[in-house]
């Protein structure tokens, strides 16, 4: 396909340039603002070409060419892999899932300040996070007067072809023409004391535009790319993963019985995965009809309820599908259209949105406590796994907050249901449900006394349900007060005999 | 003053009765609401009497009369105290500061369940915290159609008035009756999916009713009584309080000069106690004009500037005065009626209102970790000291989140800067700026490593210093990764420390 019929506006043609040319306009300690989220809609060309200078310019002795890089959400190898390659990241924010960027973090290499992914937009705003320089930003296709056609995510765009002083054009031909019309922009956002009401009751609503607005006159380059989005491919799913879905729709059924739940539920929000997937499979041939989702991510799973007809409409800011459902996806996009919208990801995450819409939070962590803290982010308390990305703003303002994972990591030598988490991402005033294959602890209304018993019998696997009720035994004796009590000299000894011996 | 002027409705003035006959028709094992926050508006006779007739059951043997206890925040010794006495709360919620219920929680004789405020209406209708089966309102007067005057805290209320089965009301003739007009009590809430913006723009916006509804037909009775609100007495500010209040007027003169915040602020939110009022008195000698709050609780602090017209509009859900600041509050309630509004505390501490807002927050806390992670409610990782109140639906969702304290405690025994905190309720993705007399620490867009010398450097104690800073350093070294370097078998061990010496 010729560039050409996806870059309208003469203006913005008359910049088309390769990828090294491009990638050359951007200056050492700069601030990158780059598109892309759960590996959609991110730049393909341009930051490998960027990688690729800098490889050059540390064999000719330059160490210190470096970038700070502000994303969406997680990208794909070549975009946070390649940079990291090269040493070429200063700072990250406000997300990864990188194994390299993962590994510089880990060693001290690279800063990564993980945020509310509801609250990057904002902050980027209000001057927080220092001056953007420069965005690089992903599109469908640019129309005659210069607006631009989203891509497979919308995540920050807005934000960061608003805030920078340059942008360059990634114009990806790969990407359907037909996502034309799928996006929902709201430019509606104020600084305070000047905001208003976001005028959003449903996950169908449309409050904005279908495009992007851009400055053609701070647009230094167009790069023509037509590359595929990074699969996100998907196993199908384990026993493990089925106990947990299984547990959570018979509590959804559950309080619908209850009259707590309308039976077509509330909005839906899953974290990615493939327990999540699991549980949205569950959901696909479950009791529930007339579904709505209102998420961060589409994935595989809610495609697949979308063409059952089992969920009638998702509000995400990104897509996250394996080959087989993207092949779906842009064959079917006329259908999916009416179905899907993408929104900037501080509307589909915004606290008034998921408070008023009532969505139902499901979201993976790698481990509770007894108490029903939450750590979503650390590998015994020290290491990054990937962040916190928008568990927070869900699970805090949402009708239902669920987390799950299964019992045990690392062949049964981690129990991720432990005495005291290594972190906390989410505190006990903002869990309501734990799950694991081995059953589902609702903790609403619990005082921390009544929670501990009942996750551990409820959640924990059997080979370490002993040794946490014998932790809680003892804490209720000897701990020096009983509303949460702990006994801090072996709160963290499980990690701390982990790290020592390989096992818990 | 006659209560007749006050009971306008007859039907409601046939239902007068004795303290002791009405709480005599709460059953044992009844989940109770009652009015009060922060000292204000609690009922003051209902309470008392049921603590006798408990204690004349427990006299005759009968050890398990008992009730659910919930309110708005904390009360006074006539309710909290009076009822955790004669051991006769079963589960607390949503907040409390009693001596006396503290030690029963922290005993492990009494459940506590310590929410988020904001959290706590929804929750009651959705059906989460069980049955409420008795309101116990205190009120400044009845209208003839059964409509209430709220009293000087709002609270819960609406919300206790509409789903208790039965009603009992404390019509308080010492409340001024100048109250009637002051109040905002919005009821354009709903369950999800049904939920609509709530349309507030401005901290003096009114968008409800100046009364609160009631079913005459659910009140069993009505209880007059005359008796002042729990004073809530200040200390002049002590230098501590005053170095760190001067901290905090130099950072906001930054952010103005910066061009972050415009020059009459944002809608001010401010915890309660010494420190709080001694930044409220610097602000009131401050640089800064035409301010608002947007609060919880209005202190002395406050009216001070309200009346010095440094403040041009307070939006609170309840007074927290000392006898003086009450006396005057009375005095001129028509002067203040303009300048103050009451809310259901729903709608002070909603997520919405307070990100559109761009509320500045400002909390007090317990201690802080290296890493800028909060503990505001546990002392030594099992004791509650109060809760978390409101201090998390405005640290989450303002345009800054600050959190103060002293840097040191018991006389100097205790460090509130930990290598790790004992309990977490403030994550590090939700604290922006740590102060203590000590220096203030802008966290803002940092990453952990960054974080830890800054906090330690502008925040800690001199005497605590060089023994964080040799944690820093021996973490960076040995830690198994270098995100968030800890050292896990002593991250704790200050904490440890103080149980067994006394001393961290």
């Amino acid at each position: 396909m010729s560039p050409t019929d996806r870059i309208q506006c003469p203006a913005l043609q008359a910049k088309l340039m390769s990828a090294r040319e491009a990638a050359a306009l951007i200056p050492s300690g700069a601030n990158v603002g780059m598109s892309g989220f759960t590996g959609a809609g991110y730049p393909k060309a341009v930051p490998q070409a960027l990688a690729e200078l800098m490889a050059e310019r540390r064999a000719a002795g330059d160490a210190q060419f470096r970038i700070g890089l502000w994303t969406g959400a997680s990208t794909a190898p070549e975009l946070d892999g390649a940079l990291a390659r090269v040493e070429g990241i200063d700072r990250r924010l406000p997300y990864q899932s990188d194994p390299t960027c993962r590994k510089l973090i880990n060693a001290g290499k690279m800063y990564y300040t993980d945020m509310h992914l509801s609250h990057v937009a904002q902050a980027a705003w209000f001057g927080f996070l220092g001056k953007l320089d420069v965005a690089v930003v992903e599109v469908a296709g640019i129309l005659p007067d210069g607006r631009l056609v989203p891509s497979s995510s919308v995540g920050n765009n807005k934000t960061w072809l608003d805030q920078a002083d340059k942008i360059i054009l990634e114009v990806n031909t790969w990407q359907s023409a037909g996502l034309a019309g799928m996006h929902d922009i709201y430019y509606g956002t104020r600084l305070p004391p000047h905001r208003k009401p976001i005028p959003l009751t449903d996950p169908s609503d449309r409050i904005g535009e279908p495009y992007l607005r851009c400055d053609p006159s701070k647009v230094i380059a167009v790069v023509h790319t037509h590359q595929a989005d990074r699969n996100t491919s998907f196993s199908p799913p384990d026993p493990v993963s089925e106990q947990i879905a299984g547990h959570i729709i018979d509590f959804l059924q559950h309080e619908v019985a209850q009259g707590r739940l309308p039976k077509e539920l509330l909005p839906l929000q899953s974290g990615v995965g493939n327990i999540a997937n699991a549980v949205l499979a569950g959901l696909n041939r479950g009791p529930f009809d007339h579904l709505t989702a209102y998420t961060e991510v589409l994935q595989d799973g809610m495609l697949d309820m979308l063409r059952s007809g089992k969920l009638r409409f998702a509000s995400a800011t990104a897509l996250s599908l394996s080959a087989e459902a993207a092949a779906d996806f842009n064959a079917n996009i006329d259908h999916y259209r009416e179905r899907i919208v993408l929104r900037p990801q501080e509307i589909s995450n915004h606290p008034e949105l998921v408070r008023r819409l009532g969505v139902i939070a499901m979201n993976g962590m790698i481990e509770a406590d007894i108490y029903g803290n939450v750590n979503s982010t650390h590998i015994m308390g020290s290491g990054i796994m990937n962040g916190i990305g928008g568990s927070g703003d869900f699970a805090r303002n949402g009708y239902l907050s669920i987390f799950m994972t299964p019992s045990l990591a690392k062949d049964g030598a981690i129990s991720c249901i432990v005495p005291m988490v290594s972190h906390v991402d989410h505190t006990e005033h903002d869990v309501q449900i734990i799950v694991t294959e081995q059953g589902l602890a609702d903790l609403r209304g619990l005082a921390p006394r009544q929670r501990a018993p009942l996750i551990v019998e409820r959640c924990a696997h059997p080979s370490f349900r002993p040794q946490l009720l014998d932790y809680i035994e003892r804490a209720n004796q000897g701990a020096p007060s009983l509303h949460t009590p702990h006994l801090l000299e072996e709160a963290l000894s499980w990690h701390v005999r982990y790290l020592r011996t390989g096992h818990m």
